[in-house]
C-alpha cells in the first residue's frame, strides 16, 4: 500500500473543489446548520463567558472589522471569530455530527461569518467554504474516533480548528500547497480537554478553534509553512491524539460522502441522551398531569444511566445532564428550553418534588436513541410510552420548520430585537446573497 | 493516600510565594536565562517567520502596547507576547531544561516582557514572576515526561503555556482561586506537535504558548473559571497527554527545588547532542588543520547517531542536525554559529568535501553528554579527543561571561544598533529596575 499522504490529499481536494461539485442536498444541509448556528449563537451571546471574554479582550483587540453576534460590538476579525464560535456552543444547544459527537458548526461558522465582514464575500462562496470546513472537521474527527474523545480530547475544539482553517483557506483562494500549510498550522494549535466541560474554560477551547483556525489560514497565506504530513506523520495529529488512528478516513469517499449530511440539531439544551426522554414525557403529558404522578421509571441504554442518572442536583449546569430534573420540567412546564435549565428552575420546589419520584432502569434491549417510560399514577394506573428514535436524530431529523421555530424561540428569548423572519429568509437565500456579512448585522440592535 | 489536587496546590503556592522566598542563586539563574533570552530573541527577530507573522497580524492587531524585540514595531500585548516568544526559540539556540528538554524561557519571558510594557512592572516583580513561570512550566513537564515528548508533543509549547499563564497571573496579583483558573484556561490551549519541527509552524506553537498563556491569565482575571483539576483530573492535561503520568511531580519539593536551576544554555544553534562534538573539534583544531584531515570518526551515544548521522544534506535546517556538517564547519571556520548553519555555508564546496570524510560510530560506553573523536591525518597520524560533558551542560555550565559573550555576538550579528553592554548591565541589575519594560526598548533602533 502506498504511504498515505492525507494532509496533502485533503488540501488538494479542498483547494480544487468548485461550488458546482457540491450536490444541492448538501448545500441545503449547510443552510440548516447555519440556521441552527444563528439560533444558538443568539442564545449564547448572553452567556456570562461572552461578557467576561469581551471585557478581557476589548482593551487589546484590533480594529472594528467584524460584529459580535447579538451584542453588536465591533472587534477585529480574529476576536469576532473567537466570540461567535464560543457563543454558538455556549449552551450545548448546537449541532452534533455522528458518530464523532463533534459540534461542527460553531468553529467553522464563527470563522466564515467574521471573515465575510472583513473581506467582502458572496453568500454562495461562504456556504461553500462552510460545507468544506465542516467536511474537513468531521473527516479528521472520524480518523481519530473513538479513542480521541475517550482519552479526554474535546473533539469539537481539537478538530474544529482544522475546519476553520480549511474554510478560511478556501475563502482566501489558497493553492493546494498553502491549504496544506493551513492544515499544518492548525495542527500545532489543536487543543482542549474534556476535563474543561462544566467550566467556562470550555468556551475558550471552542472560541480558539474558530480563531486559531482562521489564524492558521492567514499565516499560510503569509508564507508560514506547516509540516508536510501534519495529520498522518509519525508525530502528527492523528497518531499523537488517537489510540485508534485511521488516517484513511480523512480522504475516504472524499467528494462523494459529505459529512455535513451526518449532522443533527439539538431540540433541547441538554445532554443528547435525554432527547428521547423529553419526547416520551411530552407524549405522556397528554395523558397524565404532574400532580397525578406517583412514580416515573425511565428504562434505557447504559449511557443514559451513566451520564444522566443524577438526582438531588443543585444548579442549572448539573440539570442539563439530569434525567430526574428533565422528566420533572417536561411534565410540569411542557418544555425543556433554556429557562428550564437555569438555577432558578432547579430551586423550584415543584420541580424538586417531582424529580424525586423519577428513577432509571438499565435495559440492554433499548438503543441509545430511544427509551421506555413508565408512569404510575396516584390513582393506581400505569401508562407507558416507547420512543424508538429521538426527534432530531438522523433517523428522525428536525424539519426545516422545526429549525425555523428553534431560531424564532431563541431569538425571542435572548434577542427580541431580531427580525427572525428576515434572518431565516436570509439564510435560506444565502447562495443568492451578494454580501454574506449582511446576515450578521441582522442579529444586532438597530443603532449599535 | 489523599487524592492529589496538584492544580489547586500549585496555584496556592504560586499566588502566595513572595520574592523573599526565592534564594539569591535562583534569582541569579533567572537573570542568566533572561540574558540568554535577549541574545536569542535578537538573533531570532530576523527569522523569516517573524516577518511573515507580523505581516499577517498587523492588519488585525490591537493598540501599540508593547514592542517586538529587535524590530521595534509596536503591537498589542498579546501579539508582542506571541512574536517575542517565537523569536527567542526560532533558531533553537535558546535554553534547555533537563530532563524534560523543554526550552522554558521563550514562552514565559515573551509574556512577561510584553506585559511589563503594557502595565508598569518593577524589575524585581518581573524576575519573580519569570522564575515562578519557569518553575510551573518545568514541573508540569516533569509530570508528563518522558512519554509526552516521545508520543509527539512539542513540550516547549505544550508546557510553556502553563508557565506564561502562571507568570501573568502573578503579575496581575491574582488570588489562588483565579491562579488555578489561569492554569485551567491554559490547559485548554496547550498544543503543538513534534511533527512541526523543521517547518515554520513550530514557531506558531511556541508563540502561542506565550500569547495564550497570557490570555489564560487575562481571562481568569475577568472571571472565566477553569476546571478544578485541569492538570490531574481523569480527562485533564497530565493523563491525557502522557502514558507515564506523575501528577505528584508538579508539587514535589515545591519551594525547595527550583527547576530553573536545571536550566542550561546552548553554546551553538544546533541539536544539543552535537555540543560535545563541537567542543572536541575545537580542541583538535589546535593540533590539525582542515587540509590535513583524511578521516574523522565520532564515537558516541546512540542518540547522537539517531538524530545527527546525516551526510549529504542540502540546506541549513538539516545542517543543524548534521554531525557531518558540524564537524566540517568547526574545523574549517573555528566556530558553529548562526552563519555556519545557513544554506550558503551548506553549499560551500570546502564544507561539503570535509563533511564527506566524517562518520559516526555507536559507543554504548559514552554518555549523551560526551563523545570521542578520532582524526586520521593525510600524513598517517591518528589523534583523539575525549569530551566527558559538553560545555553548557549542567556539569560544565556556561559562565556568566560566556552568556554575556553570546549576547554580544548575536546582537553584533543580528542587531548591531543594540548597546550590548548596556543591555547586559540592565539584565544583571533587573531586580533594582523601576520599569522592567525599559529593557525591551534597549533592543530597538533609535527612533523606531
Amino acid at each position: 500500500m502506498a504511504e498515505e499522504m492525507v494532509t496533502q490529499d485533503l488540501a488538494h481536494f479542498q483547494a480544487h473543489c468548485d461550488v458546482e461539485a457540491v450536490p444541492e442536498a448538501v448545500r441545503h444541509e449547510g443552510k440548516r446548520s447555519l440556521l441552527n448556528f444563528f439560533a444558538t449563537a443568539l442564545a449564547g451571546h448572553r452567556d456570562p463567558f461572552i461578557g467576561q471574554a469581551l471585557s478581557a479582550l476589548q482593551p487589546v483587540c484590533g480594529p472594528a472589522q467584524a460584529t459580535v453576534i447579538g451584542l453588536g460590538a465591533r472587534v477585529d476579525v480574529l476576536t469576532a471569530s473567537f466570540l461567535n464560535g464560543a457563543s454558538a456552543n455556549a449552551h450545548e444547544f448546537d449541532d452534533t455530527h455522528f458518530p464523532t459527537v463533534i459540534h461542527p458548526t460553531a468553529p467553522v461558522a464563527g470563522a466564515v461569518f467574521a471573515w465575510a465582514e472583513y473581506k467582502p464575500t458572496r453568500g454562495a462562496d461562504l456556504l461553500h467554504a462552510f460545507v468544506l470546513g465542516v467536511d474537513a472537521t468531521c473527516r479528521i474527527g472520524n480518523s481519530v474516533s473513538p479513542a480521541h474523545y475517550r482519552r479526554g480530547w474535546h473533539i469539537t475544539s481539537t478538530c474544529g480548528v482544522f475546519g476553520a482553517a480549511a474554510s478560511i483557506a478556501k475563502l482566501q483562494g489558497l493553492s493546494d500547497e498553502r491549504t496544506a500549510w493551513a492544515l499544518g498550522n492548525a495542527a500545532v494549535q489543536s487543543a482542549s480537554l474534556v476535563e474543561s466541560l462544566g467550566s467556562a474554560s470550555k468556551s475558550i477551547g471552542v472560541g480558539n478553534a474558530a480563531r486559531n483556525g482562521m489564524l492558521a489560514a492567514m499565516m499560510a497565506a503569509a508564507g508560514v509553512d506547516g509540516a508536510d504530513r501534519a495529520l498522518e506523520g509519525p508525530r502528527g495529529f492523528i497518531p499523537v491524539t488517537s489510540d485508534s488512528p485511521d488516517p484513511g478516513a480523512v480522504t475516504r469517499e472524499l467528494g462523494t460522502v459529505w459529512e455535513i449530511q451526518n449532522n443533527t440539531y439539538k431540540p433541547a439544551p441538554c445532554g443528547v441522551v435525554l432527547f428521547p426522554v423529553i419526547d416520551g414525557c411530552l407524549a405522556l403529558r397528554k395523558q397524565v398531569t404532574a400532580d397525578k404522578i406517583a412514580r416515573v421509571t425511565v428504562a434505557g441504554h447504559v449511557l443514559l444511566g451513566e451520564r444522566t442518572d443524577r438526582p438531588g442536583i443543585t444548579n442549572g449546569r448539573e440539570a442539563k445532564v439530569s434525567l430526574q430534573h428533565t422528566v420533572a420540567v417536561v411534565f410540569l412546564f411542557g418544555t425543556a428550553g433554556l429557562k428550564e435549565y437555569e438555577d432558578a428552575c432547579v430551586a423550584d420546589p415543584a420541580a424538586r418534588a417531582l424529580a424525586a419520584k423519577v428513577s432509571y432502569r438499565q435495559d440492554p434491549a433499548i438503543s441509545v436513541e430511544g427509551c421506555l417510560i413508565t408512569v404510575e399514577t396516584t390513582d393506581g394506573k400505569t401508562i407507558t410510552e416507547r420512543v424508538p428514535h429521538w426527534r432530531g436524530s438522523l433517523e428522525n431529523p428536525l424539519s426545516d420548520a422545526d429549525l425555523e421555530a428553534k431560531l424564532r424561540t431563541l431569538a425571542g428569548e435572548a434577542a427580541p430585537w431580531v427580525d427572525a423572519g428576515r434572518l431565516i429568509e436570509a439564510v435560506w437565500t444565502l447562495d443568492k446573497a451578494a454580501d454574506a456579512g449582511a446576515l450578521v448585522r441582522l442579529t444586532v440592535p438597530k443603532g449599535s
